[in-house]
């Protein structure tokens, strides 16, 4: 895959949109960073996701991982492209300064993200893990446990990994069984089977850091009584070396539909040795660290793959031959004039442009938001990071796998066929759909936590906000017109679901649809507000109209589902199914 | 996979809705198809598609197809299988009497197909071409080349092919370049590589018959330059044997994203014996007729594939306990619910059953409009069948894609994985959205030459039909609601169309989309009229609430965006993609 990192435009988002120079330079632990080494960094991620990471891709699918007696053999060329990632201090980028992260804003690191994703998700998996699992244990874990497990993890020395499902609890992880047994030295023997551990087994790196969910003897039921423990695949003597292999061990690995380079572990933990991380029976909170993390994380893998696709699919429609154009022979000396002629082809692409450009500015402005809460301590800003994080994930996620999907469909029957790549994107960015919460549960997390549990009042402070911000005059009937709707549909949401216990379920999903188109309009009505006076410039207020033209309109539709009962969906019988 | 054919819900439809015991009764060819044969066709057609067909379905994904030296072979378990539906004489159920056929109405055809197609999509890929080619032959050819030719393919002794596509020549097919020479025998020899032909060459059968677009030598340019003609792979002798080995071979199968048990070759004709088929430059006709086909043929695909992927996830959702009812706990003392108390798990079911149930439906009223046609006389019935078999082929293929994801959707993570099978629905899906014309191709067809041609005149008479028709009063308002739109969103495109030669191309999608939605909504107002008074009706009554609740509203988003311009897709500059 020819991979080109979108830089130029990762430069008028964070410069002319976000003018985020200016919001880091009131954030003491930001003020460092000023446009030339964001400019390094963008340029220097954008070389290696396309250089060294991306070449990995297709061989790393067709190769697959192999499971033998416990042991997990990744790609081969994962490992060479593996440790140039990790010798780049990329996994590191917003690590922790006092424990050799490099302490960026976790905006630059989105954008860094996006990268890896599209260039190969299989093998940025173990990455993104690694990451997620790094930022849990500063949170929450004791300074000794940060000098312990940080420096290594930051520098892709081992890696991370993420042990919360079992065969019976996915989604209901209060049903889990995993028992964790005190020792007198305070360590605690982990038992249990968890399923679906990405990168839970791997050659990659010496060691590997599970961040696992066990219950304690004595602990409550359901969500209350969970703990979390680190349990490294090497215990790690007082002097940071590698001391005896602990007891769990990899019972297989899955046959999947696409990330094939990323192995999948069944994991027996037999008496396991793990250390508390955070509090007893604070687990769930805690591991929600990681989680939240990971959801913007698989948004951004969404968001990766649909720029790549796009990039695979707007090469080949420039350079196929076929059909004429209906405004007359556009290529008259040719047999055929290129896809590009084709207003259905257009549309694809321009659907494909629309998501994915709006989509990177979703992802910038919330990981804007993640920064304000985390450094400038804006209580506000961590609202409404925790509002978008669900959408982020869903809707970047759904909007990725869409436009791989019609990626896949500009390649007519070529599409079908491994040789051309595309079709494997499609494979690998279902996953993102499903995975770390599927997108029904984020949609769920939304209307109920984030929305209905506050009677709308943070989301419409939000509305308010998007309402008064400085947007092109072209758009700002359109966009007061979608605002609005969004207000009127969360108010009679709010107010039937008091009386519907069902009704928050039924309509979640169409719910965070009509939050992120709406969101989206916002962000194309500012995008061309700040649209420069050049070819770039001209192409963004291009696909700002093809925005509003033809993709926001569907926000109609969701309002009048969304205005249903929840009888609709409650009322067929159980054993009509 | 455990697939029950809906045989309660095909007498439903053939029996209650379109009482087609009645229309056949007025139609002589058909007047002997009378409630008994029907029920056991169905029936029969159930059990070989559940118990023969499907069980090969898994093993042959897993196993694939193999290419050797220009030999191919098929999964082991497929040649069995074959041979039980080719001696069930499935392949000749509505095939021509005189030459072996059953001569059955294609209504009933459309449900066994939805059956096989359910059953095993690549399987059923040999059958489908077979039949089409059979179809092409007896429509074109002469009573020499159909005696000889059609008892062989109706007997499932030997198969179809179709060739049309070249690698520079896919949805374009004037520009192809494939020759074809006249002997002096009568006979000629046909030159040229073919690329996606499906069942080209396996090891099912004896012989396979190709049906080979090519060029005469003073053939005019473009598509009027195309004849057809007859290609085996054996020659055949005057007595019906088998004699020498055409000159055409296999040159490689395509590694594809499903559908793996069906061998899709490159050929390389190389001087092959051909035998002109129909009339010289009229070729691309008259493959339309095996086309057209294909075309209604795919569309069952998609909606045997909705209804496979449907009984899969509802399975699923019965068994898997996971949370608790908003409604409060259904299942107190088991550790927890099953998933279907979840709302959102409920809309992705309902929805799947929606589009599965109103698809089933339109395919048999295509179907019955075929049978008017063929064996009626019908011209406007004919005319009707135009119309309804791009949208046919195309919306029924992406609600069964989309419903296929749903079901994956789910199973939360275990669909992702490849033992629960619906991964592999998935996958084998996509292509039907591709094949045959993709999807975009169709509704360019429906837009282009179905509607503005006649200034949508046809369609308009179709419209008047349902709105005439007898439908449960519960629906009528809306449903006149949505048959007002389609007239009033038909009206604008037909006047614009003119002064906008990209607009048609631009729209043509989501018009398609709107025709489809509308049309659903019909088939639901109907279905709800004749719906028993019993559980199976309560759950038609139900769903048909669903459908006009949650899924017609997308016509109000659609007709917003068909109103806008087609400068919306067209503005952005080439070079800027």
């Amino acid at each position: 895959m020819q991979y080109q990192a979108p830089e130029r435009d990762a430069q008028f988002l964070i410069f002319d949109v976000f003018r985020a120079q200016d919001v880091w330079q009131e954030i003491p632990a930001l003020a460092d960073f000023g446009p030339d080494i964001i400019q390094a960094v963008v340029n220097e991620g954008g070389r290696i996701a396309a250089e060294a990471i991306a070449p990995t891709n297709e061989v790393g699918d067709a190769e697959g991982c192999a499971w033998n007696d416990g042991e997990v053999t990744t790609p081969a060329v994962f490992k060479p492209a593996f440790q140039q990632l990790a010798e780049g201090g990329w996994l590191g980028l917003a690590g922790n300064p006092e424990f050799g992260g490099q302490g960026m804003p976790k905006m630059l690191a989105c954008l860094v993200e996006e990268m890896l994703w599209a260039a190969n998700p299989s093998l940025y998996l173990y990455g993104t893990l690694t990451v997620g699992a790094s930022l849990c244990i500063d949170a929450h874990g004791t300074e000794a446990q940060k000098s312990r497990y940080l420096p290594k993890m930051y520098g892709g020395e081992w890696t991370g990994a993420m042990a919360l499902t079992e065969a019976h609890a996915g989604t209901d992880l209060g049903i889990m069984r995993s028992k964790a047994e005190p020792q007198a030295d305070g360590s605690y023997h982990i038992t249990g089977t968890k399923i679906f551990i990405t990168g839970g087994e791997h050659d990659l790196t010496e060691n590997i850091v599970h961040l696992v969910l066990a219950k304690l003897p004595d602990a409550p039921g359901g969500t209350r009584g969970i703990s979390l423990f680190i349990v490294p695949k090497f215990l790690v003597n007082e002097d940071g070396s590698l001391g005896e292999r602990n007891r769990w061990a990899s019972g297989s690995i899955e046959h999947k539909m696409g990330i094939r380079g990323s192995a999948t572990s069944v994991i027996n933990y037999d008496g396991a040795i793990g250390y508390l991380l955070g509090e007893e029976n604070q687990g769930l909170a805690a591991m929600f660290t990681m989680m939240n993390y990971e959801r913007l994380s698989v948004g951004l893998q969404g968001l990766g793959a649909g720029e790549a696709a796009y990039q695979l699919a707007a090469g080949y429609a420039r350079d196929r031959l076929q059909g004429r154009s209906p405004e007359g022979a556009q290529n008259p000396d040719g047999p055929a004039d290129s896809l590009l002629v084709h207003p259905d082809v257009r549309r694809m692409l321009m659907t494909q442009r629309a998501f994915n450009e709006a989509g990177r500015a979703f992802g910038l402005f919330v990981g804007m938001q993640l920064d304000r809460a985390k450094y400038g301590n804006d209580a506000e800003a961590q609202t409404l990071s925790e509002i978008l994080t669900p959408i982020a994930k869903a809707f970047l996620s759904d909007r990725g796998f869409t436009g791989s999907v019609l990626a896949q469909q500009v390649f007519g029957g070529h599409g079908y066929i491994q040789e051309w790549g595309v079709e494997q994107v499609v494979r690998d960015t279902r996953i993102a759909q499903i995975y770390e919460g599927t997108n029904g549960v984020q949609a769920l997390d939304l209307i109920a936590r984030k929305v209905l549990r506050d009677g709308g009042v943070s989301l419409r402070r939000f509305i308010d906000e998007m309402a008064q911000s400085d947007v092109a005059a072209e758009f700002q009937a359109e966009l007061n017109d979608a605002l609005d709707r969004l207000v009127r549909v969360t108010a009679s949401v709010v107010e039937r679901a008091e009386a519907e216990p069902a009704l928050a379920g039924a309509v979640s999903v169409d719910y965070l649809d009509l939050c992120g188109l709406t969101i989206y309009a916002w962000l194309w009505a500012l995008m061309a507000r700040h649209a420069p006076d050049d070819e770039f410039g001209a192409a963004k207020l291009a696909t700002a109209r093809y925005y509003f033209a033809r993709v926001l309109p569907a926000s109609h539709g969701l309002e009048r589902g969304i205005a249903a009962s929840s009888s609709a969906v409650m009322d067929l019988a159980a054993d009509q199914f």
